[in-house]
């Protein structure tokens, strides 16, 4: 397992076929919306100038909406995960 | 439904006809004016380097006036919305 | 009507007919100094990262200075009006 | 009369006709030293992150040298006057 | 040893023989994913404005993930090692 | 008199006649080593942005060594002089 | 003698002789890794925002590794020093 640091969260992503209207698939290079993902692993939060540590919004578990070019792809057992900071994710899907 | 992450807010779109003064109906790219939008729903607020959160100035239901080519788009249930952080925000309509 | 938010400031501008000292009156692009606006509504202010809210220092109804290339055009029932942040305000005329 | 805003100062440019060793009056544009100025007014400070005001250490009266391209040129009922901010300012004459 | 400065890590990188689906060794200018590697010493943490030391979050003898571009490659004794800051530490292998 | 302003520092440049090895006289232009001055005055501080106000490390009379291509020149009743901010300055020679 | 300001401090170079794997000693331009140096004299700290003064962690005579191509080099009774900002100081040698 993987244990993100500071304000970092640890991502699997939810690939999303998508079609035009005409029923074509996008390679992935055409696709430019914000992606999905799910919420595998949260930090333990950014220390601010004041010395205090601010938890995370988001947990585990929660899916999420973030900015398609953001974040490092990180390879673990096999699997690919995404490692963004949280302030690259735009909202929670509830 | 979304719920946008810290100062983040998510906005309606509110299409604007757009003719010049000969009546010609004005193509997208020709529009440079900031746009109306319709808040959808507000993030909980920035964290000060303080540790404070600050909440949000505008509510949800809330007509707003924004940069044009602020926030990024994400699509929702067939729909498609804006992600504005507050700053992008310059009035609200009253 | 439009409320600005944080330390935005909605200004009417105050347009100057200018003329060369022969006379001749200048196009729009020829003019370079800052304009006249009047004040028609102020944002509540910005919160320092203290969490302190700081109330603008201009006013409804006061005449200010501004950079001439600061500043969003917005339009509302008809009418332009510039929105600005207090910080491109030089100063008020008394 | 003008009130600048925050940290900012008016000043009337002192105008220093320059000659070169061998008594050639020098155009303005090859003039490179900081300029002299007089203070008309000066604004009512900064406000600091911690939301406390900082009152400027130069007043009204003050002969200042700034820097030559520091400032933007403004006009009221007929004279010249450039809005500074304190920190372009390098010293005060005594 | 080497002891390194403030929010500083010492690592020791973890060569990961990579290769392609067809059994291609892949040479390491080829290769863009994150790197691990094993905290050999930590430094003392970094100082807040505030003037509170934070410490980190890493210990020695931690597997970390790390920006493969990051960091500054030291030598001693012989041996190399790479000098992060925890910034560059995407996350704890547990 | 000249006083400077927050963190700034009035200098008396002390000009070094620089050889090369063989003797040759270095023209200005090819010397590029920080140089030395002696301080003829000093600004009241820096305002952090918590209120306070910082004096300066050096004092009226110190011989400091600083950056070469810091500062901006600044003449008075006939002498030259530079106008540096403290954090421009190296080292004080004791 | 040289007392730097701030968060700097004064390091004596330790020259290294490098030798490619042929033996063939590498002329200067051509080393790229870290540097050692030995601390000579260190400043007083540097002030927070919060205006405490943060002492440095590097003290005199310390054996420091620096980045190749930080600081600014000196030149005091015929001996070459750098003057480097603490932040530019990856590790103690110990």
């Amino acid at each position: 397992m993987l244990k993100p640091l500071g304000d970092r969260v640890i991502v699997e992503v939810v690939e999303q076929e998508e079609k035009t209207s005409s029923g074509i698939v996008l390679p992935d290079s055409a696709k430019e919306k914000p992606q999905e993902g799910k919420v595998i692993a949260v930090g333990s939060g950014r220390v601010t100038e004041n010395g205090d540590k601010v938890a995370l919004e988001v947990s585990e578990g929660d899916t999420v909406v973030y900015s398609k070019f953001a974040g490092t792809e990180v390879e673990k057992d096999g699997k690919e995960y995404l490692v963004l900071r949280e302030n690259d994710i735009l909202a929670v899907v509830q």
